[in-house]
């Protein structure tokens, strides 16, 4: 078994009202920022996965994404390895 | 002046507690999901900057980043360029 560290990043569909994002680009003008546009807030969720290998590891990580994560119907994921084996030690300590 | 376009990660920081994403750790259990852990949960937002050139677009961000979007004190924050230019007219319809 090897550990493998991966981010899903969730985002809104194009198209799909975001209000967060709109306050956000909003507060902005305020605070004399300008410049700034198409804010779009989503998550990041950043997991390891104990899988035989890459692609055993990635079936798990894409079912969490499109069953847990994200609602399929206003958001879209996508996911990033970050780290394989013993490399992640450090980042997952901070769990 | 050109368009880039980024993403910013705002994650906890190692070693403070997350509850977001301890219960989804939880969660995951009970649907009978094994071996995910160190799941954290952070946000990530994406938006468009107008500027001169690179550079002056990430001092914006950076700023964006570390006086807006986190709170330096339990978050830690990465910038990623997503795209430069007309590529990213796409990208921006949604909002």
């Amino acid at each position: 078994m090897t550990s493998y560290r991966f981010a899903v990043n969730v985002t809104p569909k194009p198209g799909i009202l975001d209000p967060q994002g709109r306050a956000m680009e909003g507060s902005l003008g305020h605070l004399g920022i300008v410049g700034v546009s198409g804010v779009r807030v989503g998550r990041r969720v950043e997991l390891t996965v104990d899988a035989a290998d890459e692609p055993a590891a990635r079936v798990t990580v894409e079912q969490l994404a499109a069953e847990l994560l994200s609602n399929p119907l206003i958001e879209a994921y996508d996911i990033e390895l970050l780290a394989a084996a013993s490399s992640i030690v450090g980042a997952a300590r901070g769990t």
